[in-house]
């Protein structure tokens, strides 16, 4: 695909500084672009490499002025995060897909598959599935029994829905994810034996939720496990039964969620974190990377680090004396040793 | 299904007090009983919802004296966990799956599979697997050579099972999980790059082992990988080459335990916890999420804290002065001042 | 298959001490050595196994000087881990694959698949990819778009590879791992809302990168998330997009690596560790389990521990001063109220 700098201006609604005829096949990043790529600065880190990249377009924002002369030809607009994002739908080839229902697909009779919605090769649905229309069903997935799936969901290679779980319109689930699977829950007989106690509820995602590859959410023991509109999960995450999370609440991968926790909107949740079992988030709530919740959070907008989790800052003062221990020890020992010199000079 | 409050009580071999004859059709959590279902109170912490809950029955302890008038019959047993895993069973519908072997599946010639074990669509079985009685291998499940898998198994969708390894009866593996593939096993050579050390041994599952979805149990590199009977696995978890873990011991979701770790039974070992090679861990220690294991645990039921572990009081000691530490500093800091002034008058 | 001490040797290019024509049929640990086994001697910790193992042979490294008698024929070596390897390479069964394309797998017409290249039943190869000779494609596997892939390559059961993707020579990726999803990429609009940032680049595996299982290594935004030659990947890992990891670097399990970090080579990282974004690690790092790393790792060959990480041997010292944190405040307290009552008299 090849696009020049005015058609560009005009799909994202800004304006042009330098050529509007250059074109461009592709997107680079700024400190890797080559002629023919189209690249952007957000990140005030980068601006130096503006006066060096040989990428033929830069998208700017407008609140940028650039300090010394620059040779490619510039897009200014108002967020170019935003414009970036819209950009590169252009240049998104995807995994190719036929339409209709792939002769392999192991479909049931039952199943009610909406229009221009496309089912990949080996694919299998269970009795009682309904899918929207414009959806995508990637190779080897699986869908059990009665799962409702809505309008324009992407579910990537190997993704697996157990039965009864409700998917939104919009969502995208990445490869070998699995939807539903049993809740971790046991009883002891009295010989110490675990018993299975049955997971009888569900999973629920709701509009416009991405789900990475290889994450697990696992169904409610009674009622659902919901993952509320927008939010957005990364690869690897552990989502215990009966979970709820909040609107447009971002977790990045490999974080675990406890059963029963309620967790609010719009929070920010870091990598490698654990949530433990039934406390409440408040919402814009942020967690540090591998930090550890283990009580509920009531104040919305608390920033928390650390195992078990405390204030961010407090966390990092703390652990700037942590690195000195030694020291301080150190300092106790002398002041010590003075001390029982005075106590001794004052018998 | 509708099910009465009689029938119910004969099936958990409970007395009821109030209506026999209210008909439920599910169950329900206390704080959300609607009329109509069944729920339970088993923790204390949730006994105002007795007075308040609009679902019809609830299951009770004999042990818990109401206080106060209660409106739905009640279903008084002697262990309310224990009754609830047995009439959520009644519940429990789960993903169908046709008798026999899916016309779909590829399986070997010289593959075993017993009565009442089903075979649903697109599962690959390779030459010389043995399949018990009464099992259920779900759809796009991968089982390797020469494994043998016993009765009253199921294999949810998507388990990836290689070559030798062995699953006891009534075991139950999530979707996606794997079992069987190489240790990380690597030699340097003289130039520093890594040979592979072929991983020939295998895993063994016992009998009752459930493993959830997204979990990794690595083939010995000699002998085998154990899980012991009874042994509850979540999901996400890694186990590493060699790893031996004891009957009825409980992993928590996104646990790492490295080559040739060996843990006892009954052990209770929560997320995101990590525990180095070539350790024991004895019978009944509880280990607290996120934490490190970087030594052998040789008294039996130890409770452990913190990366690396100690004892969990002295870990929640020890971090309660940890986030006092800016304070403890001025405190020091005071006492060195005080003591120079004292020092000099004392010259 | 059987083999005698003399044939190992001549393979290993070892020097025998005992009986040449003592025949074994498999591999063992010392400490369950049995006969008609051939085991190794190379951690000098296990040597006492030597004198009571009923293994029929044992490797042992040419600088080991038993000191007492032995009764299995030794095997003497150079190296006793490569000498280990190269046997076992020869009891290495693995799962059985034909030679050619499974009927059941779905093959686009436009992808080139080289020769002596078997690709398993039920495997879906989208149109334009190419493989090379020798590889094996197990089943379940999918292969997006245009995704080149080398020679002698092994691809385990139900591993997923995103469109445009590229894999080396002698590359192995274990079952279910996720090679090229989108990277986790979101521009917030006026609202709040997510928007999607789509991930338009790849990712590229050099030569003999081995990956575990249910491992994800995310497509790069733009341009390419790259592992090097002779990296090993360990399971449960996550790679985010943009990631650059150096050769014959080691990630053991469940390390998280998060956006545009740059590892460099020769690297042990151990498990549970995470990477935070945009940073570099210099060559030769080694990083304990468990740990954070939140800066700029400049000089190479640092060994590191703690959340946030620092020195190993720094963290360890100061750790121990945690652990003792009661009684360090215990004598704070106790001087404080001495210097309270000098300061008295001294009044």
């Amino acid at each position: 695909m090849q696009i020049t700098a005015q058609q560009i201006a005009h799909i994202v609604n800004g304006s042009i500084i330098g050529n509007p005829e250059i074109p461009i096949t592709g997107p680079s990043k700024i400190e890797e672009g080559t002629k023919g790529t189209i690249t952007f600065l957000a990140n005030p880190k980068y601006k130096d490499y503006l006066y060096t990249t040989e990428a033929s377009i830069v998208l700017i924002s407008s609140d940028f002025i650039p300090e010394d002369p620059v040779l490619p030809t510039l897009i200014v607009v108002g967020n170019v995060y935003q414009a970036l994002a819209i950009l590169m739908e252009k240049f998104n080839s995807g995994i190719s897909l036929l339409s209709g229902i792939a002769p392999t697909a192991v479909v049931a009779s039952s199943a009610e598959i909406g229009e221009n919605t496309s089912i990949d090769d080996l694919v299998i649905i269970k009795p009682g599935v309904k899918i929207g229309t414009h959806s995508k069903v990637y190779g080897q997935v699986f869908i059990g029994d009665n799962v409702t799936i809505g309008n324009h969901v992407t579910l990537f290679p190997g993704v697996k829905i157990y039965h009864n779980c409700v998917i939104g319109d919009r969502c995208i689930i990445h490869a070998n994810t699995v939807i539903g699977s049993d809740g971790f829950g046991f009883a002891r007989d009295e010989e110490g034996n675990y018993k299975k106690i049955p997971q009888t509820g569900n999973v629920v995602l709701e509009n416009d939720v991405e789900v990475g590859s290889n994450t697990v959410i696992d169904r409610a023991s009674m009622g659902s496990t919901v993952i509320k509109s927008g939010a957005k999960l990364d690869n690897l995450i552990q989502i215990a039964h009966n979970v709820s999370i909040g609107n447009h609440t971002a977790i990045a991968a490999q974080t675990g969620v406890a059963g029963s926790v309620s967790i609010g909107s719009s929070c920010i949740i870091g990598g490698q974190v654990g949530i433990a079992g039934h406390l409440s988030i408040a919402d814009g709530t942020m967690i540090q990377a591998q930090s550890g919740i283990s009580s509920t959070i009531k104040g919305p907008n608390a920033k928390l680090y650390g195992s078990p989790a405390i204030d961010y800052q407090n966390y990092l003062k703390s652990y700037a004396y942590f690195r000195k221990f030694p020291d301080i020890v150190q300092q106790l020992r002398h002041l010590q040793s003075t001390m029982d010199k005075l106590s001794q000079n004052n018998k």
